[in-house]
């Protein structure tokens, strides 16, 4: 029986892991175990250069019998905090049951938000930002119940799969009996190392996807950071939008490649402005031939870009491509992910415009969508994500 | 698992692990563009050293009005056929309709095999090689018939995920009025590049995870490939069995290290056998103390180890981490994907043994199985994969 050979196996040597994997990593045999900063005023994975893979999960609350809601959310908090700051930098959990799955972080992120909701239920309203809300209904959403909102959003990233599977695991089963998994979304990139560093994306119909996008600290701090001047816990927070983005392949793959580049305003085969010949081209709204502009003025791009200098966010989408139902051929799309200080001012007139008249829309298809306060980061272990909320310091 | 070691098919100039070798040609523009040979006595995906990513789709065929089944199995292997070798080239497919996203492989491999029904619906049942055949029931398994079966599979690895989504797209849809999908599994290792090449991956629970296999050119030849004796077109061919494994992560996760470790037979910090030092040592399973094995004999390794010459094969196994069900915390497990002549002598006694009496038992349970013919490959663009079968020569 088990126990018996346990109890007597003296040439079983037992060691203990921690740090093995690691210093193998970074004795340069392989990039799992770069990692990114857990501390610091802001989270990682909004700035973070977006790793290869990503999980995105939606909690709710479920206060256990004998504790109130606002203790059990300051209990979640306070294990993932925990838990991330080691995870991320290539330790293992507090009794980490699989520990050698934690040495190899390839650059994980946990990133932590609030849902609209979740303020009221923990007697907070006061302190819920405003710009942490829910959006409008927009004409050409078609949003499905088991993709929406949330208490709770637990975003993982990570150039590793494994990383993200283990980070998950430990994360998730350790707030269990508080919590219960509303969604759940996976979305990648182009493999870490499978082209130059740098290269834009590609999304699954084709098209370079994150030309024009925030890039500068000072967009940073313009556009994502809240500033504190409204709810000062929330100073380094941000709003995440999570937009799940069914995109028709079968009637797009219809389209020959010109009418294609029509639709966006760039071309296919390396996202340049059709009015430009590179990728960072500035697209020339005015030139037209004949009269007719050479960028359609209802192409995906000539709707997104901003129209005032607030109309602006980072994107940091993925590609998803999951099983399709029952005698479809394909279920993918993009895990449409932004983050900016105030949706109201940034991203939702840009979003309705889209939605009255951009060209891409018989082909795109919003099925989900959720709004999150991205809490602050902490600056040492002798804080927890969301403290300065939770206990008005 | 085959490390740095390239299966070459004996007798065959055809090396089928070249992934690296070419990749050397790649250097500096990432990784994306190395590619598996399509051409030769095989199909890749086999002996090739294992991708990072996998997508495993099982199809019926679904007769069109006005064809006969044999024909309608012929059209989709054709394109299949033609589409894979442009495809594992880094080349579009005819009618590519996203070609921009085929130019990065990235060792990207099409497997197509055939399951056992299929042989009856298109009238060569007498063509069957009788090792392609469903398995017997086993005590411990728990079938879902969604994970079961299937006329076609259409195996895709690649070291990047989105090589495997645009191939699945293509693939897929070229055939959709001829087949319907069954069921769809992706799995993961660690991502290339993260970790020493040759390195063997771990599982999630923990355990490393492929240390003995098959390696050697005379060992595929001896346990993979079959040589044609009995059905002479299946010659370069093997047998595929695709179990879904799930893992009881939050039982596992209650157990001790030391408990784990006897479950296997080996160290989880390096998996060497609990009689040696070093991941590769050979198990002794006659070392005792004070007359207690020190690898138990209902041990996984010691039962799963072949008792007679035959009982081996090729183990090519991939994580899976999907969605749990409502309330669940986690579904995860292996793809338990091997590769054989004869799966009734060479993996049934090993999966009986383990159904008997394997120490693992209580924290895995088989949920799905399906057994598929991988056809023999092709050794020019003018032969289809499955010719010899279809058309008797
Ligand atoms: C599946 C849905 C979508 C697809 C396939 C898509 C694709 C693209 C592509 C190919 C570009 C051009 C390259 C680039 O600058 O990144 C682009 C630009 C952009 N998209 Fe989207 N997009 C989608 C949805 C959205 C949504 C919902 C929004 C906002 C509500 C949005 C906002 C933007 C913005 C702001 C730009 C940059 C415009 C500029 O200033 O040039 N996109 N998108
Ligand atoms: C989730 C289920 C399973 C897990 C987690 C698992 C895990 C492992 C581990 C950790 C090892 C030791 C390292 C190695 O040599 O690779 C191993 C070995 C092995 N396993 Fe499994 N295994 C599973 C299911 C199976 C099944 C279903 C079979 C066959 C029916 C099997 C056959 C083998 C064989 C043949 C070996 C090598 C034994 C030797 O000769 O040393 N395993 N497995």
């Amino acid at each position: 029986m088990l126990g018996g050979a346990a109890a007597v196996a003296a040439g079983a040597t037992l060691v203990q892991c921690s740090g093995t994997a690691r210093s193998a990593g970074t004795a340069g045999t392989g990039f799992g175990a770069a990692t990114e900063p857990f501390f610091g005023p802001h989270q990682g994975g909004v700035a973070t250069a977006p790793q290869a893979h990503a999980l995105f999960v939606a909690l709710d609350l479920v206060v256990p019998p004998g504790r109130n809601a606002r203790e059990t959310l300051a209990a979640v908090l306070k294990l993932w905090t925990t838990d991330a700051a080691r995870l991320t930098q290539g330790r293992p959990a507090i009794a980490d049951t699989e520990p050698e799955l934690a040495g190899h972080p390839a650059r994980l992120t946990v990133t932590v938000g609030l849902g609209p909701g979740v303020f009221d239920r923990v007697g907070l309203a006061q302190q819920r930002p405003p710009a942490v809300a829910g959006l409008p209904a927009f004409a050409t959403d078609r949003l499905d119940p088991r993709w929406c909102g949330g208490d709770l959003l637990l975003q993982l990233c990570a150039d590793d799969p494994m990383a993200i599977a283990h980070a998950a695991r430990v994360l998730l089963k350790n707030v269990r009996t508080m919590t219960r998994q509303r969604w759940r979304q996976t979305g990648f990139r182009n493999a870490h190392g499978s082209q130059p560093a740098g290269q834009t994306m590609r999304n699954l119909m084709g098209q370079v996807d994150g030309t024009v996008n925030l890039r500068e600290p000072h967009e940073f701090d313009r556009y994502v950071w809240d500033d504190g001047a409204q709810r000062p816990w929330f100073a380094g927070g941000t709003v995440a939008i999570i937009r799940r983005i069914r995109i028709e392949l079968d009637t797009w793959d219809e389209l020959d490649r010109r009418s294609k580049e029509f639709v966006v305003g760039r071309r296919l085969d390396n996202g340049a402005p059709l009015t430009g010949a590179d990728e960072h081209d500035d697209p020339d709204f005015t030139a037209a031939v004949n009269g007719i502009p050479v960028i359609p003025p209802n192409s995906h791009i000539a709707l997104a870009r901003h129209r005032t200098d607030d109309e602006r966010f980072l994107r940091r989408p993925y590609n998803y491509d999951d099983p399709p139902a029952d005698g479809l051929t394909t279920d993918c799309g993009l895990l449409f992910v932004t983050y900016q200080r105030d949706p109201a001012r940034q991203f939702v007139p840009v979003q309705q415009r889209l939605a009255e008249a951009d060209a891409l829309n018989p082909w795109v298809t919003t099925v989900g969508s959720a709004t999150f306060a991205i809490l602050p980061g902490v600056t040492s272990d002798a804080e927890y994500l969301g403290q300065r909320l939770l206990e008005g310091r």
